[in-house]
């Protein structure tokens, strides 16, 4: 097991009915600034239980986050926060206006001349606001990490910053809140997750049984709930173990120790960025390719998955873990989603020349070995 | 899955060489009181590890916290931490050093006349001294955890308090300095471990998949490990495996929104405070026993451990159930921890007429569903 540092002081409020312990949890000593989305949050009555929790404290709306959230928005709402002195934020929403929440916090604090400088040129964050957030999208893990992703559409760029600052100090989940969800965003929630996991599982082996089988556990769990919920949008409980999966899909408790990988992302970005593709879209295409690439050194992990989690009978190690990646695509199939650019009407030659000559401008090397370059995600994205 | 809160604010450092990490995580405008057990850090060098750590900073030490640590031991401490005007806690040792720092930190703020109060009276901690600490036994998961066990011998008590104003800040988690762990605590905290996992998991099933799977797991890789510590005690990684079990077996992360027992524990206690039986002596006694008078509750929970842990092959339920408690018991048998009374010297009538009495005076109602009561407790330990 490899040293580590873990470190995540957000409490959790997880359960039926939990929206109503805002008023118990939220500051009364300050003004508070409700970010939140494209107004879904107003059809299935999120907004109305948040509302009704907030009153007598003194707070602001922002709204209009979008999906991939966009720098210009969060500068908007810096600039509203120090107008109005906001001293406390409330996300309201999925993991996209929770990231941009995270941004707007750090921003508002932020001492130098452009806040995405902590983005592009790694400054630390030294200060943010304190922030809180109803999750209503089970996908980032955004509600118990530090990270968020932040497009910036002006400059052809989506990418992410992480910060102790930026934890939130509670998250509240509320299943139920997730049986009005569209199918889509169900299963980007569901393929997102799955793809966190095995970022953080499908490397090498540094003797870590019980953190390998929390993943594999999870991925189980995960093709175990989704046609149920898919048969039932109102299965509590099943919307509820996925939820809990993606809260630790990307907690980073379960791998603690362990090499993580995080290419898929890297590669992933870069498409969505381009063309738009919803991320877990994006995820789905680059993972099983990637795979592929990098059968030989993964083919342990890949073989221990085929075993555990697909119940594949096959002795040899490395047909295995060719096994596996067919059987990852095949659950997504299963699923709906798409594992093709050419399924999105993408071009993949025009995909994966844009790819690779951006990884090799800023000369990338993704990967636990470091050597997922622009040639292999040149590579990835011919096959994709 | 049923609602939840959860909140583990503490910082963990894991791995080899973490200790010199104390330089920066510890306090510098405030007096810290180091506390330690009987010694056994001055022989395995962890005591020369923390000092060295500890150079520059302005701090005192307080050492022989017994293991079940004395109430008695707590206020000498907390007396030293008035007249010196200590401001911060830094417990250097296993579980009991730290259950005592806990101790001392809420009783060193205690408004009320005897701190005890806040164990038997059930009074709140509304303050206490920050902490921090040095585990150096994988066993009773305080390192991440605000629970704490502190008995009075003058009164015949062992009873515990949990308050998240104890929560270590941070603790260092190097499995390293458990290599020279004498072979009794290496079992003791093998087994204090599977049976909080047994705890948290064999009650009644509320649909957690997610985490059944891992406590399961926990119990495989506990399982697996042991031996390989026992055949050579400085593996690293088998080392770090039970470690890192220890502490996941009672943050509480794993079980979060099941169902839990903890009856074992407490007729555990009662066993320790009249015998000074081991802590974990005592588990292995109780648990078997309380499981056959539990079978018939407990049956879905306890085949699926018997086909998941023990690879059990009987389809029939109840005969499945039956078996996992043998096999549990087989397992504490195969590594040497004694499972009968009598292997203590012990008299099994005596002990189980005591607790009996004292079950019978405090009206006391364990388990998940309330029922193991002072005539329970009894036929448990006379089958013991």
């Amino acid at each position: 097991m490899n040293n580590f540092e873990y470190y995540r002081p957000t409490r959790i409020l997880f359960g039926k009915g939990q929206i109503e312990q805002l008023s118990r949890l939220l500051p009364r000593d300050t003004k508070i600034l409700m970010v939140y989305g494209g107004g879904s949050i107003k059809k299935n009555g999120v907004y109305d239980q948040v509302t009704a929790a907030l009153k007598g404290f003194d707070y602001l709306e922002f709204g209009g986050v979008e999906p991939n959230p966009e720098y210009e928005t969060c500068m908007r709402a810096i600039e509203l926060v120090k107008k109005e002195n906001i001293g406390f934020l409330l996300s309201v929403g999925g993991g996209s206006t929770l990231d941009a929440t995270k941004f707007i916090a750090a921003g508002a604090k932020f001492a130098g001349q452009d806040p995405y400088d902590i983005i592009t040129k790694g400054l630390p964050v030294a200060d943010a606001l304190p922030l809180a957030s109803v999750i209503t999208l089970p996908a980032t893990g955004s509600e118990m990490n530090g990270n968020a992703v932040i497009s910036r559409a002006s400059m052809g760029l989506k990418a992410s910053f992480v910060s102790e600052k930026v934890y939130p100090q509670f998250s509240v989940i509320d299943p139920s809140v997730t049986f009005t969800l569209p199918v889509r965003q169900t299963l980007n929630g569901i393929v997102d997750t799955f793809v966190h996991t095995m970022e953080q599982y499908c490397t090498y082996d540094v003797n870590t049984p019980l953190q390998d089988e929390w993943m594999l556990a999870l991925m189980r769990v995960l093709i175990a709930e989704t046609p149920k919920v898919l048969a039932d949008p109102e299965d509590f409980n099943a919307r509820a173990n996925i939820f809990w999966c993606a809260t630790c899909g990307l907690n980073h408790f379960m791998s603690l120790g362990c090499v993580q990988d995080w290419a898929t992302h890297g590669i992933g970005h870069e498409l969505t960025a381009d063309y738009g593709l919803d991320h877990a879209q994006a995820l789905a295409v680059v993972l099983p390719r990637l795979l592929q690439t990098q059968k030989a050194t993964k083919k342990g992990k890949l073989a221990k998955l085929a075993y555990e989690v697909f119940g594949v009978n096959e002795p040899d190690e490395i047909k295995a873990a060719g096994v596996a990646i067919y059987k990852i695509e095949e659950f997504f199939g299963s699923i709906g989603m798409k594992t093709h650019l050419k399924d999105y009407g993408i071009d993949r030659t025009e995909a994966a020349e844009k790819t690779r000559a951006k990884f090799a401008a800023r000369d990338i090397h993704l990967g636990e070995h470091a050597n997922i370059t622009a040639d292999t995600a040149y590579e990835i994205l011919m096959g994709s």
